[in-house]
């Protein structure tokens, strides 16, 4: 498989992305990498990449003059900056010259770049950025995570088909429990894009659907794949790892109070360690961009060279997985059981039946 | 002042309630208290009382012989179950036999019988639910925590402003840093709803409106005051919930997965408990529901004794601060700033000036 790696835009600039990439090519697995093309300023490359006798031959270099930082409005930056790296990593999946792309850029011009190059797979209408958020019984898979701030009922569902989808193939789950995320478990409740979401998500024997879910069964082993619009998917994203750092803070503070409370923490510091490295964002290194044409990762914008390689390595699981093949075809007949719903029965002389809401 | 506590309703029984009111007569600042007026079931509150000889002079019992459930569709509820615990101790703040009301009822059904009998504060849409959330550095506010599902940016606007007031007055914050909660920080990021909001929290000068602040802001000391819808708010503060009890759980297992984290676990124990006491909703029992004519507290629906215990504190604490009346005077002023900016200016020959959002 051959992958592209949009060098710039991340808030720690190159180095760290190039040193990512070398490191990925020594991991575990990194024999399924046919090429990796780093696109972006290529003197900054070259020298990040250092004596070029000594690297991988696996390593190509794309120069692409511009960047996207990270204070722009996605859609008017990429009209205005034609050649930056985002757009060119996107052009090199669209021209079939990578198979996935991987940028630690700014989100929004991620996902607009990949949008408009990609164009989304048939009957999807947004793609949606998955997050992996770890808990103590089931890591489970919330989605969307920021692409579609502005979500329709149409859209939910395709996001439950696709995390449920992602979490059987790359997490291994057999048959994941798929939740609506809303403000109380009953049907009833909910704001008009659950509602009307629930009312669909219900009619698709595809996925496993629990109905809905709330913020308290999230850590309790109680959803597998948490379905939500982009807004509610980010800030909840967001709010678990601002707790979960708060957290460390805090214990360590309270930790350090007394004499024998550090030594109690010196003695109990493999249980913190599996627990901080669990939850480090940088171990899932990227949240996928599902629903387009093509294979996107979004790395964090703050990324490390670890939560690079562990993008790369996610990458290239979702690709020998075909994750996007089985998005479409699931897709394609979620659709067609809308369809046959809301299409008027034959016995009932063409009255219409009530559509459901789209 | 006197108080009425709607003993029915709860998860757990009457019997915590009663056990609840009966501490809170015997809790420091008790003497602010006049009268408990404890509204349910009156066999079922004589029982839970226990000997009559022996009751505090301070209790009354008012019988009420419905209850509202937690799967009850609140508004046709109350409809139908006219003598419900909830509606009648509403009554008793409308007729001013009492100066606030607690329920650890069904909270939709609480916001309706509250908002329909007692009435928004004049220039106030809809009431809101404070939550505090406890952080390692300054405890904030969250509002709305779930009462207003669809929320207009009118009413975040006021959210904004009783969550101001409230972090002042009962927090003791001199000069609250207020956020809209958003996807990203700048001004342009957000949905339809927290951008229209946006623009009118800057232009309010009672509060200390610092823009948008995203889910990383939460725990990090960087926002007192978080506002947003009470769908977004109250999955985020369940989701605080769940992921706090699942942290301690976790830490759980895996201290007790070896003899010296064990030891290491006891020695440290106290750090522990400090975290553990001080993110216990109990600790802070309920969350108030700002905007209406009158106090109103809602207990958590599985309110332990304690939990009941200080939402009479915390009810106490907002009556001696007259906060509702601040609430009035700042709303009041809001508006009238609002009406300033879209009303026509006298210089430019009365043609409108692009008029805010409502």
């Amino acid at each position: 498989m051959r992958i592209a790696v949009d060098v710039m835009g991340g808030d720690h600039g190159s180095g760290v992305v190039i040193d990512g990439v070398k490191a990925a090519l020594q991991a575990p697995g990194h024999e399924r990498i046919r090429q990796i093309l780093l696109v972006g300023n290529q003197a900054e490359i070259e020298a990040g990449l250092g004596n070029a006798r000594h690297r991988d031959p696996r390593i190509e270099i794309l120069h692409a003059s511009e960047v996207l930082t990270m204070d722009e409005k996605p859609v008017v930056g990429l009209r205005k900056k034609r050649d930056c790296s985002i757009a060119r990593a996107v052009e090199l999946v669209k021209e079939d010259k990578a198979d996935a792309v991987i940028s630690p850029g700014n989100t929004g011009g991620v996902v607009a770049a990949a949008t408009l190059k990609l164009r989304p797979l048939p009957g999807v209408d947004r793609p949606g950025i998955v997050a992996v958020i770890p808990a103590p019984d089931n890591d489970f898979v919330l989605l969307d995570a920021g692409a579609n701030i502005e979500c329709r009922p149409r859209h939910l569902l395709h996001y439950a088909i696709m995390g449920s989808l992602y979490s059987q193939h790359i997490l291994g789950y057999s048959k994941p429990r798929v939740g609506l995320l809303s403000v109380g478990t009953e049907e009833i409740k909910g704001n008009e894009l659950t509602l009307e979401a629930y009312k669909l998500c219900k009619e698709i024997d595809g996925i496993n659907f629990i109905g809905n879910v709330e913020g308290h069964d999230l850590f309790a082993n109680r959803v597998d794949v948490v379905v939500c619009d982009g807004f509610v998917g980010n800030v909840v994203l967001k709010t678990c790892e601002s707790l979960a750092k708060g957290f460390f803070n805090w214990l360590k503070r309270e930790l350090t109070k007394a004499p024998h409370r550090a030594i109690g923490a010196f003695l109990a510091q493999a249980a913190f360690r599996t627990i901080k490295r669990r939850v480090d964002p940088d171990n899932v290194g990227g949240a996928p961009l599902l629903g387009l044409n093509g294979s996107v990762m979004i790395a964090h914008g703050s990324a490390s060279a670890m939560a690079i390689k562990n993008a790369i390595r996610i990458t290239s699981e979702t690709l020998s997985h075909h994750l996007t093949d089985h998005i479409r075809q699931e897709i394609a007949h979620a659709n067609q059981e809308l369809e046959k719903l809301s299409a008027p029965a034959p016995s009932d002389g063409g009255a219409p039946r009530p559509a459901l809401a789209p």
